[in-house]
């Protein structure tokens, strides 16, 4: 396995020019280049341009719409309904977010929730929107069911991430950017490629026993909730799953649980779907809508620095505030670029041939 | 340990006299009652009657105000900070939440942090009063450090409970109320009483290092997150008790992490408080903000009969929906009354000498 390294512009440019093919506007292939870049700038790998050729088999499928007529169906003062279009989630949800941080500088507070829609990338892009803008920002997305209920031998969940991000005054912002599941279906795909077992409680066989085998969902395995088991409280993380399922999906007439359509081409949406897509909720809410800006600021940094400095249990290692790791990611891959391992750099240029654009 | 089961009016009549004795108006002390009521005949009997002399110490040391002036201390239309003057949050907080549900009344939501307040009781009946009005509900609260972060020996953060609540339309509103460490409290009481070890990942003892012994919190150990380890996700547990601390008192200005104030009236509050008292956050959301309410209630139905049909590893255990074992025991216990254990009458009886009042 070896990695190579790229900077950021140069990924930039495959990656619009990648959407640029696949018939998007030059102002989406931009956006959607820039939901992706921020993945990998900020390490999750797992959701940056690892995914273009899986966005490029949508689209072959016709599952994803280059040209959407993305629209708000149903709003009052403060919430609304934005149907997609098929698009591809890196526009919607951006279009989505703008909504409600709009009604957040009116009204204080902005909901939008989304159907019709795609894989969004990070969760944390779209909430550090609102960031920007001196608000808190929240963002949930549903996804192709994984993840088995507490007792249940089904999937009939995504790993559901939920984002809270929370301006700070002279630290980066706290960014909370997390699946529902015990542990994202990334962290198996690493497992996978160097044939190492995953730790008991990330996943279940097809009888429902716990299983450290990284294939297992190949198998017919399932991943675990949050909690891993019910006495570690599975039910919570099942519980904050189904929530992100009911706001994202039962709230905007998207699909939900078994229903939601699967991120990978090779498998066919329901032949009966509850709802359009699949779907997102945002929401943005002004700081100064409950105090002083400055105010909070000052006592955000007050928080990371006492969590900053708590007594550890190795002297080697401090307490993470939530975000942390990313944000120093970001500046460091911003400056010495971002690595690709050879598995992705070839599925890459293999996609820029058949699409007939520059090679990496 | 025996039982000795009450009716509900019984209780609630006891209830409301104690409060009265405190000093509470008729009003306040009929509300009061209701929290805690609510909380027993949900099964939920760390968080009722068996807390009566807890608030009772903590009034009794000038720490809880039976007549406060609970007020908005700062608003925009859909966004407000509420002061609870030190007042039972079991009062403060539904009359934030009226505030929250009022403003979605008119624009669609509203949000309401809260400061200087107290505990709240269960998280469920305040999120539950939106679901009344055909809206979603949104209940969170900071409260005593008993959690360390991951990778901490220290306890920084309370066991941070959130709540959402969803209307349903033939079926009981899906409630998901859950504390964001990997055991509530309560559940190490119960080991405690029967002196029984607890499960690995709930607690860690005063060198950081994973315990079994129920009284670990009385010898310097702390909770641990949901997800009990980082390798099974406990920086997620920890991101989310963080998420209800930034929200409920960074937000609000009441005290957050280590100095929020202990709920036991044996510990001082910190001589050096960061806030006022304890905080609160609450959200309401017109469910027909959205889409019409008939058709979110069509698809909640469909999503929890799928839930509830799924297919179980135990054949003998379904999936349960959340909320429901809460609702289960509402409809018996409002039948067939409140059973309370032996030493928690005896701790009521001797509270009811002391005040003069009715014993049970």
């Amino acid at each position: 396995m070896n990695f190579y390294t790229f900077s950021e512009e140069r990924l930039r440019t495959f990656t619009q020019n990648v959407f640029l093919k696949m018939g998007c506007s030059e102002t989406d292939a931009i956006l959607a280049a820039d939901v992706l870049l921020r993945s990998d700038l900020r390490g999750i790998d797992s959701h940056g341009v690892a995914r273009l050729s899986g966005y490029i088999r949508l689209w072959e499928k016709e599952r994803i719409n280059a040209t959407p007529n993305i629209r708000i169906v149903h709003e009052t003062p403060t919430t609304a309904t934005v149907d997609g279009d098929a698009g591809l989630g890196l526009v919607v949800a951006p279009f989505a977010m703008k909504v409600a941080i709009e009604k957040a500088r009116i009204y204080g507070s902005g909901w939008v929730a989304v159907k019709n829609s795609n894989h969004f990338g990070i969760a944390g892009y779209h909430a550090l929107m609102a960031v920007e803008q001196d608000m808190i920002g929240i963002s949930m997305t549903n996804a192709s069911p994984l993840v088995a209920p507490t007792y249940a031998n089904e999937r009939l969940l995504g790993t559901n991430p939920m984002c809270y991000a929370f301006p700070a005054g002279k630290y980066p912002p706290v960014v909370v950017d997390m699946a529902t599941s015990a542990a994202a279906n990334g962290k198996l795909e690493i497992a996978q490629r160097s044939n190492s077992p995953i730790p008991e409680g990330w996943a279940q066989d097809k009888d429902g026993k716990g299983s450290t085998n990284p294939n297992e969902l190949k198998a017919g395995g399932s991943l675990l909730p949050l909690g891993s088991d019910k006495d570690h409280g599975s039910h919570k993380g099942y519980g904050l799953s189904a929530t992100v399922d009911i706001l994202t999906a039962v709230l905007s007439g998207a699909n939900y649980g078994p229903w939601v359509p699967p991120f990978v081409a090779f498998l066919e949406p329901s032949a009966n779907p509850v709802g359009e897509g699949l779907g997102h909720f945002f929401g943005a809410m002004r700081v100064d809508g409950f105090r002083p800006t400055e105010d909070f600021k000052h006592h955000l940094d007050n928080w990371i620095e006492r969590f900053k400095g708590a007594k550890t249990i190795d002297p080697a290692k401090s307490v993470i505030i939530p975000g942390e790791p990313e944000y120093t990611f970001e500046q460091e891959r911003k400056v010495s670029g971002i690595p690709l391992i050879d598995v992705v750099v070839n599925d890459l240029n293999d996609l820029a041939d058949k699409l007939q654009i520059d090679r990496l």
